[in-house]
């Protein structure tokens, strides 16, 4: 097993443990036992969890509580699954002395962690990551957020997990498209942090297609590695933890105008090209380093341009209303070169006019 | 102008100003724009505050976008109402760079300090009480929650506010049933911490009634003093900041119980009372300490008794569904003597049996 200690300096001292092993989802429920003694455990998982067999796995007979997210997907990352949880929750007369288990991908996470950061001024949540995406990404640093009406992620808190359990084995179930889509989070680490784990990627991308457990735990660690870094320097979100945003202000507009008809990932590769233009731009990325980047993201099957049927005006409009806008325009994070996020006077992500971005979502 | 400066070493540091003094609410805007440079103001208030005049005296002719409460009260303290407050900034393009101004009491303080705890992850807030009961405690200590459709506080969030503006001339326009009950939180005050200030309100009942600015002022202080004094040493309510409970397990459970037709002090009296006759049965008071408390409280035009029509069995079944409730019973925060909470190997609330809670009620 690898194990991996994430210390967040701010709120109060807080530590956790990320816990990687495959073939480890059926011990999870008794380590949280040990882990959280006293506590209740409350469930919080989705129907694509129930099909893959996976809650079966988690439950080993027992019966715990669980409230099953219905449709899975993004569309309940709203509030009024929040509210629902919560109410169920009450009327089980389940109290301050409970611990929520995540078992999901980014959208059971952030829907979990955040009821457990509302729920009577917080509870504690155990994350149980089950997809790439949130292997690589969402399970750590604490952000949770659902939907308004209105906006993507409108409601969240930083709110961190007592502990993170990865069973690579639960990628083997996902369907191809949700499985490669979800490995663009982990490209973006290698873009921002680690010219060596890009390599990797480039080297090993037949065994990542795959799911090769070896590679696949290779992988969680790497991500977990980059991501805890950077969250433990700056856990709410100042400033260097903004480039973990690359790709993300197009790719989120992109992904909201598609009317989610493309998957978190694939919205973000487009996001990444989209980032890589704005360097060609500014002069920091030649030809060679956007090709390479399109290449790995070709082969992974993810989308380099907007899709034809998504108003390119009407995304400017969505951007404005990013939650990271100040202004009503945001700044954006960009790289120097492949491994290394760009930095000005001290300052993560930085002032691209609306005219550039004009311009580069006309080119994308 | 009397400020107290409270600091809170949880979270990341946080310190914060209270300004104390009658006839400036005209001025807090100006205030906020130099406290928070670039932020554009929010202001969430209520009805009661717009008839009584008071939000106009706030904006003196400035143009600040306004969510007003409707209907104004605890029947609004509910989840639903965060998400309208939200969904009405987010379509008027407010971002992070938001500071919501929080003008009135303490519902809208908790309702608009919630919403400012969750929207995108966190933003700025400032809070204008404008009650007896919010002047007195919840502007003081970052607690914000809203109701479900279960339970008092279900959702909620420790929120430091920015900044605290108490004018005591608000204090005018309350109704006297309002105005009076609002006053059972410095009682509280008086009680867990302070015999001089309890022996203040005895020899001072008059001009209080009669809302003399002076004593006021006096009361405002005094209640922001012993409230930041134990919030500092206990944010997050771990121990120490229980002590505010006082009288609050059974008030709460008889304010639910009444369909809220008691106001939150008249049912914080009665809880008062309750504590004192645990104290009673324990053997820590006696019947002339409870007599004092009974006279003060019954001055104010308290209840001291549960009334006729709310059923006692039925407030142990809400007693158990309590926010506080670890293995479905709270503790109970109880005193030693006036002025002393009562603390028991390091624990300042205690284990009081069911059995004790029911013979006590049946007394009330």
């Amino acid at each position: 097993m690898k194990n991996l200690k994430v210390t967040i300096p701010a709120g109060e001292k807080h530590s956790y443990t990320i816990h990687i092993e495959a073939d480890t989802l059926n011990g999870v429920l008794a380590e949280v036992d040990k882990l959280c003694p006293g506590k209740r455990p409350f469930i919080v998982t989705d129907k694509n969890l129930v099909k893959a067999g996976h809650l079966k796995t988690l439950l080993g007979g027992k019966d715990v509580p669980t409230y099953i997210i219905e449709p899975a997907g993004e569309i309940s990352k709203h509030i009024n699954t929040v509210v629902a949880i919560i109410e169920t929750m009450e009327k089980a007369f389940f109290g301050r002395d409970t611990v929520i288990v995540a078992l999901g991908g980014g959208t059971v996470g952030d829907i979990a962690g955040f009821a457990a950061a509302i729920f009577k001024r917080g509870i504690e949540v155990v994350q149980i990551p089950t997809t790439t995406v949130s292997q690589a990404d969402s399970s750590v640093g604490g952000k949770t957020g659902v939907d308004s009406t209105i906006s993507k992620n409108a409601f969240g808190a930083f709110w961190q997990p007592k502990a993170v359990y990865i069973d690579v084995e639960t990628l083997k179930t996902l369907d191809d498209r949700q499985y490669r889509a979800g490995l663009v989070e982990s490209v973006k680490h290698a873009l921002i942090a680690d010219d060596d784990y890009f390599q990797f990627f480039l080297d090993n991308i037949d065994a990542i297609l795959q799911r090769d457990s070896d590679v696949l735990e290779k992988i969680a660690f790497s991500n977990c590695r980059i991501k805890a870094e950077i969250v433990e320097e700056d856990p709410t979100e100042k400033n260097r933890r903004r480039v973990c945003n690359y790709g993300h202000t197009i790719g989120h507009a992109v992904e909201t105008a598609s009317g989610f008809n493309l998957l978190h990932g694939e919205a973000v590769a487009i996001g990444i090209v989209g980032a890589g233009l704005i360097e060609h731009q500014l002069g920091l990325a030649d030809n060679e380093q956007l090709d390479l980047i399109k290449k790995l993201l070709l082969r992974l099957g993810m989308p380099v341009t907007i899709p034809k049927e998504i108003n390119k005006n009407g995304l400017l409009d969505i951007i404005k209303r990013d939650k990271k806008a100040v202004d009503k325009w945001p700044k954006f994070v960009l790289i120097e070169k492949i491994g290394t996020a760009r930095c000005v006077d001290g300052q993560w992500a930085q002032d691209i006019s609306k005219e550039m971005v004009k311009t580069v979502l006309k080119k994308l």
